[in-house]
């Protein structure tokens, strides 16, 4: 047996008692909520540890700075836990039931998935997040970081999975892969018979290998290539605001806005002023020639967008921008190049409002409001574990429900078929 | 492009159009049934065909039987799409909502998966079951079905699909690969871009292959072996005949029962009785060494079990018997040796009855009613297209509103985040 499959077993094993821990689950987050908060100077010293490293091995400040911990983000993993400790345990849920005519009464039951396996970049506050929400969902999780978090991510876990131990859970709960090379990455990819579902959270190249390389069942998450469409008869300020809000607010989230498809009618009254307030925050614009002309010709800089970059998620001050015949058009466009993440028409027309939201095919489509709204708090949902973009299980934002399965439960007196 | 991907994109553009095609979908549906039945000769023509090659290669006469199609056969075919015509259409129904805080109103709704894929083995009549599961669900399929049916199945998809297409639903709806060589199995698990879902319908080394060699997401069916815990309160009359019928009254499928644990304290009295029963159907026991003594001692023959054994799914007249010390030990048992698809615990016992419902961890859990039931029109669920034993998006009896997604749509009046 492999070390992989060693903790695959022991998650198993582990899995069983959880799908009947009821409120110990609680217990359990609140304990290790407490514990982060009171060991955070041996969670920062790890930290340093990493951050180190990575400053040594040439780390780009931008991703120096996602994996930096202090006070403020240590206090804020753990009250993530207390809120995902206070959401309403999925488990037991009665999704479903009746009496068949032959009399045996039936149900559906919500239960736990069973063993979760999540592999992350780099980012340490994952660790605390994903191990939560499997959990309060009654999973154990097999956690997989990635290299220049090791030393946060041990920490964090152990003080975690201490913590829960002492309130009461069995052990192997949550484990963390400590071998951070691509073969246990690949390992946990073929780990069929110990893992019920794998998740990958990171960039799309992370993504694609895990659902391709995956024997076991994979929801595949986050790559956003998001659209606006703005229509004849948009609210020009309102469509501004929409494009400035989506690409600017946050633009290395997935639902950030990374293409802008206009109406030719209304394109050349409103590109300027798209391009003006998208200016002061200096985006780039990668036009088609119609849209690049209007642009150059109001005195923007703007170049000319290749066929790659109609598929390009950006994450950057980076937006497409394509004058477009007709809603037809703009439909047929999003079919060709959306990831199926987030996508928004602004738009005074019912008509056009009704025919978008019911052709779109993604898992978020909205009517004059920002495609940035994805997202599992927004949507009431709670804590997110990811957003899916693909169609079995779970769509859009996950939360703790989508962390469950269901069973069948089927009692009777003796009846035969 | 290959064949298959000029499929998948053929497909992939009818499913846009099949989305938003409303009671289009019924018409066509009652138009196919109807084809089906005017067209018979033809179909029985194709047929013979298959029959001819099918002996001639020296099938066995059960398959021969599976691959035969009749009067009657069509007829229950035919019967079978108009039952999924009077179901109820899932798309569009929607499963929940809510208006957030800031006044933007969000609803999810039921969507079809887009492309569904199915690959099965020789029964001609899954590419009509299939095809008008997938389309009642908004779906378009593409379906690859075994050699041995490639005529059957030729003649069936054409006629249902020019039916739909005259009842004007768009080409491509439904479509048979007629390479029926393993490298169009294998091309098709690889079909990432145009399959949402690929669900292989057959035997147990078909269904690995396609979970293990997959790339794009897949729905596991079928394989069930399945246990009967008979616990020292059993109502030994019930759990004989609960026994009887689990085993013997179809074999050959996935929810017959294959193995049996017996409490000690039960056993001698019940094994005798139990084994009387199904020997009228010559059924071969393969036991533990006390249920081996009991039987041989009480004057039936049985043999030996090896580890095997209770990982085999028999699908024959053959049953595996083994004592257990208590509930804990059938527990145990089940969960290193069950498939996940059905379990049943034969008690009076209250606490033993909710422990072993809660415990294990199938598809679906029985307490004093036969396995037998695991099926989608028993529980209620209309016809399926099979049986989940996977957690992921479905698990148990998938029916048309396991073969839909859903999306959410989201209307506002220009909110940013």
């Amino acid at each position: 047996m492999t070390e992989l499959q060693k903790m695959g077993k022991k998650a198993k094993e582990a899995a069983e008692k959880l799908a009947c821990a009821g409120n110990l689950k609680d217990k359990a987050l609140l304990a290790m909520a407490a514990a982060i908060e009171e060991k955070e100077e041996e969670i920062l010293r790890a930290n340093e540890e990493d951050l180190q490293a990575a400053r040594e091995g040439g780390m780009k400040p931008s991703l120096l700075d996602r994996l930096a911990l202090n006070h403020s983000r240590i206090a804020s993993m753990a009250e993530g836990i207390r809120q995902v400790a206070a959401q309403q345990d999925p488990v037991g849920e009665i999704l479903e039931g009746s009496v068949r005519p032959n009399g045996m009464r039936i149900r559906r039951v919500r239960v736990p998935l069973g063993v979760v396996g999540i592999i992350y970049e780099a980012r340490p506050n994952v660790t605390a997040d994903a191990a939560a929400l499997c959990l309060k969902a009654g999973n154990a999780v097999i956690l997989r970081g990635g290299k220049e978090a090791i030393r946060s991510n041990s920490a964090i876990l152990d003080i975690m999975a201490n913590a829960a131990q002492k309130a009461g859970l069995p052990d192997g709960s949550m484990q963390l892969v400590r071998d951070t090379s691509r073969e246990s990455s690949r390992e946990m990819m073929g780990l069929t018979g110990y893992l019920d579902v794998l998740i990958p959270r990171g960039g799309a190249g992370l993504i694609r290998a895990v659902v391709e390389g995956a024997k076991v069942p994979v929801i595949e998450t986050g790559v956003g290539n998001c659209h606006l469409f703005i229509d004849e008869s948009a609210d020009e300020a309102m469509a501004v605001e929409i494009a400035y809000n989506g690409k600017t607010s946050r633009p290395s989230v997935c639902n950030a806005l990374e293409k802008v498809l206009i109406h030719e009618k209304i394109a050349e009254s409103l590109l300027p002023k798209l391009a003006e307030r998208l200016s002061e925050k200096n985006v780039e614009f990668h036009c088609c020639e119609k849209s690049l002309n209007i642009l150059q010709k109001a005195g923007f800089q703007a170049k000319l967008a290749n066929d790659e970059d109609w598929d390009t998620e950006y994450l950057d001050y980076i937006l497409g921008i394509r004058v477009v015949r007709d809603l037809e058009e703009a439909l047929s466009h999003i079919r060709a190049h959306s990831s199926g993440h987030s996508e928004c028409i602004v738009t005074k027309d019912y008509a056009n409002a009704a025919a978008f939201t019911e052709r779109v095919d993604s898992a978020a489509v909205y009517v004059n409001c920002s495609t940035r709204f994805t997202d599992g708090g927004e949507f009431g949902l709670g804590a997110e574990i990811g957003i899916s973009t693909q169609k079995l299980h779970a769509r859009g934002p996950m939360g703790v429900r989508e962390l469950t399965s269901s069973k069948f439960i089927i009692e009777g007196s003796g009846q035969v078929r």
